[in-house]
């Protein structure tokens, strides 16, 4: 009979760990400094004791470093470690058979019992010298020199016991313990870590050709790089522009979406490519691959990160048409397919054909529009439409790309379904659009945020919350008015470590849709150059000045995974915390859901796991009025006003001083 | 570059199956007969149709049966398959992009719109000639005429839709897809599919010693054949008897576990070994191996199969402490370790040292104890403290005997924590001991069984649940009368398609603990040999007897998978209902947990589920007592007095016929 080929002796069973998306078939996500917590069931046969370590390295590095792992209760174990590099990081967890530890507490025992016979010190003493095998120098003398004393015939009972449980003892056998027939978890993990904006981002998108300071006139990169300090005095991080490439002129559409273009219809800058050129080329009329860099270099001056759009599909005259027919479709006439969504045509865009023959050679060039524009100091990326092209382009592009520059950044724009959007975020998206443009009701929200902050689910999935995109103007936004855009940017950017708005079409509440019924917009910038008077005095610019500072200033904020809902006696209002450990920064939000009417209710607080004391009075500030509240114990009284600010952003601070808290009391 | 080895035009996803333990680490489990239902999320890139056929095979066959599976919700898809085989079977799952679907779908829609065109036919006629080469025969020719009638020029619009959108033509082409870049699930899943005992069983524990007609008289295998009749009486179909192997004499236990043994006691079975033989022998005051051959074959002409305990452990004289030192655990004095907990000592015992050099000798003798009962005509083990014994033994151990004997059962004895108890299940038990014993209260009660009968743990962990053990006499039963016994036996064998019990102990009421505080039973089988007084009048025989029938005459109660609890307004009655599909067999069992008083209460029933008219009453006719109530509505009244049945096990009847039921009446 032949032996198994795993060593029987291996006793110890690990399994049930997490964090682990399906199996270890995908990488966890974490930003540059995180904690990564860890936990496995990890158990033997018998009454023996265990022993677990967490091994984990940069996988660039050859070297594990390892951390003991604790155990908790009902055989899970933990372990907490930073990840302080960007880049891939492997885990996997070794755990063995601690047969000192075992003999060490049955000694205890036995001392306990008065039950201890010489015979059980000479198995430590066993013991000792095997670890004294494994360890060199003094470390192995010394431990030597206790198997001996544990031998020596003359030692009383008394002084066995003491060399036997003595801690330095317990120290040095901890450090060599016998790992002979450690059983190691059969995969390595993987951890992608991110920059921290791929955890804390704050977005404003802008199309540069509405831009030009001349109202009817088409507005260029320089006209946009005059903007910028428009949108970072605004608070926001990351800029983000719509394709800025050559706009194909076959089939172009026309204002408001329709067939025809006039002459000087300037196009949707999403039907991409014309005799101009492509994917790496910028459109004229926007100026030039050097504006652009000029561009990117402003922003960086003004602290702000360039995102551009990434959106893998042609105009009929992009020149990959020409140049490389095999990666569309054909159809028996010899003409290409376009996009279609029966019985509806959009004849002005080709998409790629994902398995045509020479996938691979379309997968390399589209990779290399990628990297084209890293060249320009492009890191941002936000594609368009990922769930259209194939899913296992998207898992080697993006791990290939971070393998050379781990600081680039992917946001998944797939508004489709759960388990599509879950797919590309495993794949190696490194944020996603959410459902929260159309999530308004107090159980929508919680369930939804819920899901997505508190499940596994977070491992992979980073939201990003917008209120509103080019291409969604929500019934909710076209119905509520100014304090309707208040509550849904609210929400945005405190539900939302990452978050972004489509402007200037959101601070200057643009409302009307094309047709009653439709998410589109009136005379939508995707089709049309426009003049915005950022002037106007309901520019809700200083209301995102304000909460952009309130995140940059409050950690609570630029995380999503402490979120947590509170009860209110009141559907109409939302109430949520966020905060970092300890707590040491605590955020508590309130938002008056209702954008019609005053609402109040009575909110209720977990004091108690914020160590909080409940019988004293503490102090509730908020950020956006300056309003200094003192609550005391669970249940404090809110109200709100949709037509002033419909929000409260709490700053929790401890307890009111009293007398005794002074000095001059004692 | 290169080119990834997975061709990138396998655009399906295939994540999420279930059943699946470990990302298939571990086999699930079924019974000959058994449906399979399979699920997994299943879907693609962009609006192409999937097609997706699950892929299962006997292991020893080479061709997979495949088996389209259906799209249910949210990009889950599910197939049901029986398994008709003993062993193990093999499931995997392929998808692909269906162009042929994807294209019929569009073309429905365009013809819906009036917006086809003779080329959306052309194309079809394409997809259509590929099915005919991947077709043969008339099947061929016949797609090739159909491709044909779709390019032809003088072809109405009229007939092109006909030829197109024809069930024929749809059918054919959905038995020649074009499966040229499907998606494989990248592992074969693995189900164990044992004899249906495994799923329902019925044992009864008895100790042969205790079976002389004579009282004070060592019972024999023969006199236990003699009892045989009255265990089949009573309905069992598992006799299981503790082990029968030489008893040890050296440090041999006296009755009641005194450390000292009288010279005329005969010990614990447990203790296995002595100059008489070991594990492959028989205890000569038991009888021969013949003997047992015999009352194995007694058994079986009374449809009893027997089951034998396996401890693996030895007594100091097993003979393997001899012929192989080497085995066990040396202490530095030269003396075998024998087993501890300390303080306490069991020197009666000595376990295996599974760390030991030769560890896979001990393996294969190990592995021979079971084969050479096997040979005696024995299938069912019953282990004794798996959990001491190292897990990778067990694996390979189980496998091995049930690529051989695909029918052996094994019942894993380990009282212990979860994770252990289900990582043995895992590992190959095909049934396992559980908490039940300890769980008295409704909420407990509920809690569990739901655990085990409603998470993926029903996969690979299968309880059979005992009421009492030769080793736990539970403070229910020591506090509680006969009414306490009839409670917790009517609970085990309704709540559990598997369970036992040890006799006569329990049929005869013994609840008397050897001492306040103790789960040993006073005068216990395991130290001393007992008669039993069958013919006392207060021996719940009959109740056994009725009870088995009911359980064989109603599937329902042969499977835990549907097991619900129903609410009832009184914390002492619990009701819960096992059914068979459709429900074509239901049964409601109705308990009260009060061993002491008559407890009433109105039992809430889910009749939409079973299709039962709210407006019409139906019948449950109780089992126990030939009782039949005429019920209406979900909720009704029960009233159950401990001192005669504390129970009802209703059979629940359609409606009662009403006049129009009748022919008469038209």
């Amino acid at each position: 009979m032949k032996q198994p080929q795993n060593d029987g002796r291996r006793r110890v069973v690990i399994e049930g760990v997490s964090p682990e998306i399906d199996a270890g078939r995908f990488p966890i996500k974490r930003t540059v400094g995180d904690k990564v917590h860890v936990e496995a069931d990890i158990f033997t046969d018998g009454h023996d004791s265990v022993a677990a370590v967490l091994a984990y390295r940069p996988e660039s590095s050859k070297t594990c470093i390892e951390r003991p792992m604790r155990a908790l209760v009902n055989d899970r174990w933990a372990v907490d470690f930073l990840v302080t590099q960007l880049g891939r990081y492997r885990y996997t967890i070794h755990a063995w058979v601690d047969h000192w530890v075992t003999w060490r507490q049955d000694l205890l025992k036995r001392i306990q019992a008065n039950s201890d016979t010489t015979l059980d010190y000479l198995i430590g003493a066993e013991l000792i010298d095997h670890a004294a095998e494994r360890a060199e120098g003094s470390d192995a003398d010394w431990l030597r020199k206790q198997a001996a004393l544990l031998r020596a015939e003359n030692g009383s009972m008394e002084s066995l016991r003491e060399v036997a449980t003595g801690a330095a003892l317990s120290d040095l056998m901890d450090r060599h313990p016998d790992r002979q027939f450690e059983t190691k978890l059969d995969r390595e993990l993987v951890i992608v870590v991110d920059p921290v904006r791929a955890r804390f981002s704050s977005w404003y998108e802008l199309f540069p050709r509405s831009t030009s300071p001349e109202p009817g006139k088409h507005g260029t990169l320089n006209d946009c790089e005059a903007r910028l300090p428009y949108i970072a005095d605004m608070g926001f991080n990351v800029v983000y522009l719509p394709p800025v490439h050559p706009i194909g002129r076959k089939f172009r559409k026309g204002k408001n979406n329709s067939v025809t273009a006039e002459p000087d219809d300037v196009g949707s800058p999403w039907a991409i490519g014309s005799e101009e050129g492509g994917h790496k080329s910028v459109l004229p009329a926007l100026g030039t691959i050097e504006d652009f860099r000029c561009f990117v270099k402003r922003a960086s001056d003004l602290g702000l990160q360039v995102a551009i759009d990434i959106a893998f599909q042609v105009a009929p005259d992009h020149p990959y048409v020409k140049e490389h027919e095999e990666w569309f479709r054909k159809r028996p006439d010899g003409t290409i397919q376009y996009a279609e969504n029966p019985p509806k045509k959009y004849q002005d865009i080709y998409p790629f054909d994902f398995e045509n023959p020479n996938w691979f050679e379309l997968w390399q060039e589209l990779k290399s529009v990628f990297t084209f524009w890293i060249d320009q100091g492009v890191r941002i990326f936000r594609v368009d439409n990922p769930h259209t092209k194939a899913f296992p382009f998207w898992e080697w592009c993006i791990t290939e790309i971070k393998n050379r520059w781990p600081e680039a950044l992917f946001l998944s724009e797939a508004f489709t379904r759960p388990k599509i959007m879950y797919r590309l975020a495993k794949l190696g998206f490194s944020q996603s659009y959410t459902y929260f443009p159309w999530r308004n009701a107090k159980y929508e929200l919680t369930q939804y945020l819920t899901q997505l902050t508190t499940t596994p689910v977070r491992e992979f999935f980073r939201p990003n919350q917008w209120p509103n995109t080019p291409d969604i103007l929500t019934e909710f936004l076209q119905i509520g008015s100014g304090s309707a855009f208040m509550v849904r940017f609210l929400l945005a950017a405190t539900l939302g470590a990452n978050y972004g708005i489509y402007g200037p079409a959101f601070e200057l509440l643009q409302s009307r849709p094309v047709r009653p019924g439709s998410e589109e917009y009136l005379d939508s910038e995707k089709y049309q150059v426009r003049h915005w008077d950022l002037e106007r005095s309901d520019n809700l610019r200083d209301l995102i000045a304000l909460v952009n500072r309130i995140r940059n200033e409050n950690p609570a904020l630029q995380t999503d995974w402490s979120l947590e809902f509170h009860p209110v006696n009141n559907e109409q209002i939302i109430c949520y915390s966020k905060h970092t450990d300890n707590p040491s920064n605590l955020i508590v939000v309130v938002v008056n859901l209702d954008p019609h009417h005053t609402q109040a209710g009575i909110v209720e607080l977990p004091l108690d796991k914020w160590r909080i004391d409940e019988d004293h009075p503490y102090q509730a500030n908020d950020l956006l009025t300056g309003a200094r509240y003192v609550w005391s114990g669970r249940r404090n009284y809110v109200e709100l006003n949709p037509a002033s600010v419909p929000a409260h952003i709490l700053l929790i601070r401890r307890r009111l001083r009293v007398e005794s808290d002074f000095e001059y009391f004692l």
